[in-house]
């Protein structure tokens, strides 16, 4: 078994890397050689912390097993973060188990991941403006992955608490780019991309925000209840995610879906555009990708790390 | 994170070890202080392999964790044995990776371990003669755990393929016992212990041939349409198991519950033996425990070896 810690993670994988595991994965999801697995996820009645599962088997890359993990809210009194993961790779023709690796910031990576494929394949033409909806943790990795799909001239921001927005004009001042803070209605009738990363439980970005031509990525909701966008802009854009079943029941999708506003036939996955089986854009004026995270995304980062790992001999091998 | 090699497993883990492990877990379910959480079990479409995890919580010895892998059918031609797994433990404080664990011995010493705990608590006062019906891989392990269990003078064996029958004589003579194979009337009229475990689909053992005070462990039914017990034999006898909805759906009384012969409510979790809530045998003539295997067990007996490995100096300390 190949051990990859967490703090070798950083010096190895890169939003290059973790951008083309991800757009693999998702393309081989929609051909139908990956699927996923059901998630498990628990409340244990323990430190208020939720535990669970998500597990995968990808045929065409032949990468299987699981990220097993949570979020363990009072963490800080032990010095650590409250999202806790590690994944772990099989041998899909044995199955034995190959790797152990960090998965902490492996997951931030492969979200950020996500949402920049999303933007190679489904932005406007010729986006030059980003416009970024949260300011916690993730989205700095969100928007240097942003910065690399697609060829942004400014960014702008706004954040519930605006006292955190010195976050993203710091990530924006690291990747060269001017940030100014601002509305909502400036945010959706100027940005041509906008990057949904918050975890809100009622609609931030309304349907009147946004104007022109805009491709929307709602990375925040992952759990029933969670809501970033006003049902009605998601009834009138055209719609992609990573897994349809996942995106209308604990994705953003759940409320436009829940409403009768949409159905799941109304959205594709977003390998279908990759592997071409899908036009993407189109003519729709407004698309959204909703990301709301699988295992084979986990998976796929991993597996690219612990290569990564092997060829600069920063991977651990231990018997098991 | 400390890792406990398959290799290392036989020279540390004891079948007394994982007697005392499986006996407290089953109790902490009883109590409500373990639970575990949904199995994720899929056929993958590679190798005709079965891979999933089976997980849980211990709130009584902090034991948190899944056990991950699976069915392999061919991996004889890799020169390794056909269920592969392996065990990850979890630090419930703080959802942190603490331990991984070979899981292939384990496996075969907490199924064989849940039978001898139904023998300490359920077998008839003073049963002398042990009935083996299977004689696979796991027989061996089942009467070596069953004869700590039990003040046994002889075994009794039959198995669908007589051939197979050696490995019972052997495993007796090993533990010092006379070895008979017999038919299942005889078995089934001299045994006051019964053990099965075999791959069956069909009842092997029948109402008619039980006769006289008796404890059935029925340990090989662990997936729909597996089957070893006349479903008449369990509606007469009192019950037992490990889960109870798993062993009405997927375990062996999904028959007599299937035709309505018994209930869930007809069906006690041994850990309510353990614990004294309930009588057990009583007045009962037959008693029967369905050890459906759960990822608890798996647990405890994992954080068990962690122990021993660690104070023998045989984990390995790895960082992740």
């Amino acid at each position: 078994m190949w051990v990859v810690p967490e703090k070798e993670i950083a010096g190895l994988m890169t939003a290059e890397a973790a951008f083309d595991a991800v757009e693999s994965v998702f393309a081989a999801m929609a051909d139908g050689k990956a699927y996923n697995f059901p998630v498990v996820r628990e409340a244990i009645g323990h430190e208020d912390a939720l535990y669970g599962f998500k597990g995968g088997f990808d045929g065409a890359a032949l990468n299987m097993g699981l990220k097993a993990g949570g979020y363990w809210p009072n963490n800080q009194k032990h010095g650590l973060i409250n999202h806790q993961s590690t994944v772990f790779l099989f041998d899909p023709d044995t199955g034995r188990v190959s790797a152990a690796v960090g998965g902490n910031l492996l997951t931030a990576l492969r979200t950020a991941a996500a949402s920049s494929v999303s933007i190679k394949h489904l932005a406007p033409k010729d986006a030059k403006v980003l416009g970024m909806i949260g300011a916690g943790h993730q989205s700095a990795f969100q928007m240097r992955a942003a910065s690399k799909a697609g060829k942004f001239e400014r960014v702008l921001g706004w954040n519930p608490h605006p006292d955190m927005l010195g976050r993203l004009e710091e990530t924006a001042a690291e990747i060269g780019l001017p940030f100014e803070a601002v509305d909502l209605d400036r945010l959706g009738s100027e940005a041509d991309v906008i990057i949904s990363i918050t975890s809100a439980f009622e609609p931030l970005l309304k349907d009147g925000h946004v104007k022109g031509p805009t491709h929307i990525a709602a990375m925040g909701t992952d759990t029933k209840g969670k809501q970033e966008l006003d049902p009605a802009l998601v009834a009138r854009a055209r719609l992609f995610t990573d897994e349809v079943a996942q995106s209308t029941s604990i994705g953003e999708f759940q409320h436009a879906a829940g409403q009768g506003l949409i159905k799941d036939a109304d959205v594709t996955p977003i390998g279908k555009v990759i592997t071409g089986a899908h036009e993407g854009r189109g003519d729709a004026e407004v698309t959204i990708f909703d990301g709301t995270g699988v295992g084979l995304q986990d998976l796929a980062v991993a597996a690219a790390v612990v290569d990564l790992a092997r060829d600069q001999g920063k991977a651990v091998e231990v018997e098991i």
